[in-house]
């Protein structure tokens, strides 16, 4: 029997076993072709036929229009910083941002290298413990910008900003990706690093309405411009073959499940399992989000002093629940419970957090 | 039994097969952590062994001095093709190309946007079919640039162009890193996606001398520049881990096989056994390549028509020998055979072209 633990890490993160499994199996010997899908011709029909149902099963799972174009990319969703600016920004216009935490800020950062970013709602005044309300992007900003869901504070938009219609939203959504239904109408542009709630390390999706694919100065660098990846379907170049492969087959396996609102169900009640037992602790665990911005992802929660910490961490490692220590950021404690992550792995967290309160109140 | 072919496809190509068995077996759990190495924190102690154990397999087999960087990055070669100049242009000085073929364009097409280029030595007019010789570079020039080995057209350089002291030479080795035994310290910067004689794709090798690091404007995005990578030991994001491993243990295997001089051996042997069986064809396989030109790692040959041509891919592909089919620009038949095909693999298709002759002579 091999090993397995209940990975709570934030990101390179768990995986289906289905996809893994399926992965193990054919790693040898793809599709009959002899080769690995490692080894395989991004130019073979066995490829592009792969390539193109990770495609289909985005836009399948995610409900996305004809209109919009679906990417694979490199680089993380940190290239994606630098890279919606650099597509998207227009002369003369302010490029808008939500600063939600770490995330954000890199963003807004790399933005400032294009243009005037103008952060028009932030909630770093209270740690990031929670989502700005009643944002208001200008009518004249070349784009809107926000981070979906903040890994480090365990924060999640739970409605969507609105922007004028000229004005199309981004979103940075490698930690939220398929967490719940959401319209993809409501974004010009979707972007998020696979490591997280889709796949491995090492892909990029991205999700571009196809009027925002233009903009880019064509006197840049061919890899600068998202639409040199849009006219050649992401192989202008050899992609990360490998990375899309196990993406398509977590996909696979949310199909099977039935679908994002069939995760959605169960990923609400992963992270009500979560936050009742940091509400019903009577203050043993501290969740840092606040309650009506927390996330479906990530949960947050810090215990009175570092020392229980520690041994928190050490007692869940010991019952392979593994991963649980919070970001420097904030210290504490942090529970990565994305799709991949089965409903009994966050149950056994939830009673180990019962019994470790028992035992340490 | 799996069924495995002998994979001559240019990049993504062959990978050894104990490199593969290997990540198969511990593709659930990885290192006894009960998770897989798709699944494992970018920060945690076994990711972070596996990741300089990596960077010290390079280093090791390739001698690299202690005075380079060696460094894993996204985005392919292609990507290197901007950021080679926008790290190591200077203001007012030349950046100078040799012209060997596709991929030597398409770096020069990217160095433009940065400054100006000058082409000082080209094969152009002759299809490519060979490596420019006296090769000259200015001595104020900012850097030189070649293309280590050319894939499309079956060329690689026999010895190494000089450059002045000031003047870096950077090479493009994605299809020819470590085919022979080289002197790091001839190169200011080596580049190689990974997919062709290294690893899988997904993942770029990058040596670097360290007074070249620090050229690059600071006013730039942060992942413009080499030294944040530098800085980080290339985990300033995640990193794409699983190339990095597969590469890790494919050089393992070369380890074994007893380094870069024991594979540079039997790559001659090789070589030897089809540019022989086209020497000795009387005509009937014509080398594209000029034989003072010729590449270790991708054999180039026409036969008399396209039909004749077709028929022999296909013949191929009955005996397991696939991929063979020669790049649209030049046309024919090409054969890659980077270190991970075997020698058996070779001689199997040595035979096959003395019956094909035979056969159709």
């Amino acid at each position: 029997m091999t090993k397995r633990v209940y990975n709570f890490y934030p990101g390179p993160a768990t995986l289906p076993l289905p996809a893994l499994e399926k992965a193990k199996e054919e790693l040898l010997n793809f599709m009959d072709t002899g080769m690995s899908i490692l080894e395989i011709s991004h130019r073979s029909k066995e490829y592009d036929e792969l390539h193109n149902e990770a495609i289909a099963n985005v836009r399948g799972l995610m409900n996305v229009p004809d209109d919009y174009k679906i990417l694979w990319l490199q680089g993380g969703a940190s290239t994606q910083f630098w890279q919606v600016p650099f597509n998207l920004q227009i002369d003369g216009k302010p490029m808008e941002y939500v600063n939600t935490g770490g995330w954000s800020k890199k963003a807004i950062k790399e933005a400032k290298y294009y243009g005037e970013v103008k952060v028009v709602a932030s909630s770093e005044e209270d740690t990031f413990k929670y989502i700005p309300k009643d944002i208001s992007f200008s009518d004249d900003a070349a784009f809107a910008h926000i981070t979906g869901n903040n890994t480090l504070y365990g924060t999640e938009y739970q409605t969507w900003p609105k922007t004028a219609e000229d004005v199309p939203l981004v979103c940075d959504m490698s930690s939220n990706l398929m967490d719940q239904v959401i319209d993809v109408k409501d974004f010009g542009v979707i972007y998020a690093g696979a490591q997280k709630n889709l796949g491995p390390a090492g892909v990029t999706l991205l999700i571009i309405r196809e009027d925002l694919i233009d903009r880019a100065s064509e006197d840049s660098p061919t890899l600068f411009k998202w639409r040199t990846e849009v006219a050649k379907n992401s192989l202008f170049h050899t992609p990360p073959s490998f990375a899309i492969y196990i993406s398509k087959l977590a996909m696979d396996y949310l199909k099977e499940l039935g679908g994002v609102s069939a995760i959605e169900k169960i990923n609400r009640e992963k992270a009500k399992l979560l936050y009742d037992a940091i509400d019903e602790s009577d203050g043993f665990y501290r969740g840092h989000a606040r309650a009506d911005s927390r996330s479906l992802m990530n949960v947050t929660f810090t215990l009175e002093s570092d020392e229980l910490e520690t041994k928190m961490v050490a007692e869940g490692a010991k019952r392979d629940l593994v991963g649980l220590k919070g970001h420097r950021s904030i210290g504490g404690m942090r529970a990565s419970i994305y799709n991949a992550m089965p409903l009994d792995g966050v149950k056994k967290l939830a009673e180990f957090m019962k019994e470790f309160r028992e035992e340490n109140q």
